[in-house]
């Protein structure tokens, strides 16, 4: 069998996008642990463009960029469970919508870099707007976003609230209210009860203290 | 059979990725001419989310954002020619690369709202950066960036460097010169020549008028 290793680091919740993928699949992987301030050679080769993790070596061959990656995983490994419709155009509805949360996901980056009250009440509007648009768009009446099971784009957008909620809960705001966002929250809450995204979801403490402590660099330098 | 639309403007180089994609496999289709200061009820409905065009509408079906619609064009008429590679790993490079088209076109958006002489600097060594990383690690020694024939890659770039050469030529600078890119040059010419993409190439003229009129407006308000 053809190894299978990935870069990245545990406090990423890009690198976990590939971790519940590759679990879900069942494909067994060696975790090899960056330091991203001090990047590894193998890590500049794999990856030269970007230098970013995550990145999956398949056999030596590397391929970067999360939901490229993710693309790659269901391609190779398409056997159960499978994590993209097999109709072309419930296809294309998917790939929209994870389009849609990888262009989206620089308002999280806003809403971290905010100094000013009117800056953190922009980006909480953007954000807002964002979750409108999933929940009345995106999810609907549906259980998962491609239907009744976990696809692509359940762990596009989960690893993205993650990582909005701890975000909002250092700046001090909190733009996913359940009120606010009945369907998203009910998703939300089955997201995170499939054994294989419970047993491997990121721990929110460290990535909490880890925040907390860049956004006081941010703020200290500003 | 069932019926082809595609909603859009002659002068979005975002089109012209979905013209030459549908010609390239011969699918037939009908264009409807969307006015973009008066958007039609129907591009409202088929493209809540961004209320943009190109959409593609398959049997009532619509699909928006340009590079899942090549994917899904791919995908329903796989045959003759195919523009993706058949390897899954080969696949995932092409996306690498889509993407990273996608996410540095920003780049362009910077070129044509640059003011001050600082300003232009700025975005024509961004550009000059994006240009060698595709040089270097994209295209390389290829005559295509699939290798030997047209695919999504090239549809996604040759479409992003009309663009880029266009608007360069509005705001005084030629980021795109061929002493500094000789593989993107060969690249660029090669891509021209195809029948499809020359038969339906978009106007440069126009698109110069179009853009030194928008380029106005905003030198007039800033």
């Amino acid at each position: 069998m053809t190894e299978v290793k990935l870069h990245g680091v545990l406090l990423s919740p890009y690198v976990y996008r590939v971790i519940w993928a590759l679990k879900l699949k069942g494909v067994p992987y060696e975790f090899v642990a960056e330091d991203l301030s001090n990047k590894s050679d193998l890590l500049l080769k794999y990856n030269p463009v970007y230098k970013k993790i995550p990145v999956l070596v398949h056999g030596e061959k590397p391929v970067s960029e999360s939901m490229v990656i993710l693309e790659y995983i269901e391609e190779m490994w398409p056997q159960n469970p499978s994590l993209m419709p097999n109709d072309p155009y419930d296809r294309a509805l998917a790939r929209f919508w994870i389009k849609f949360i990888e262009d989206k996901i620089v308002a999280i980056l806003g809403l971290f870099r905010s100094i000013t009250g009117q800056e953190l009440e922009n980006a909480t509007k953007e954000l807002l707007e964002i979750l409108q648009t999933l929940e009345e768009h995106g999810l609907g009446e549906k259980f998962f976003f491609n239907g009744d099971n976990i696809g692509l784009v359940d762990i596009a957008f989960g690893s993205m609230l993650f990582s909005m909620q701890v975000i909002g809960d250092v700046v001090g705001v909190k733009p996913f209210e359940s009120h606010k966002f009945p369907s998203l929250h009910a998703w939300f809450e089955n997201f995170k009860q499939i054994p294989v995204i419970e047993e491997n979801f990121p721990n929110r403490d460290e990535y909490f203290v880890y925040i907390k402590r860049r956004r006081e660099e941010l703020l200290a330098s500003a």
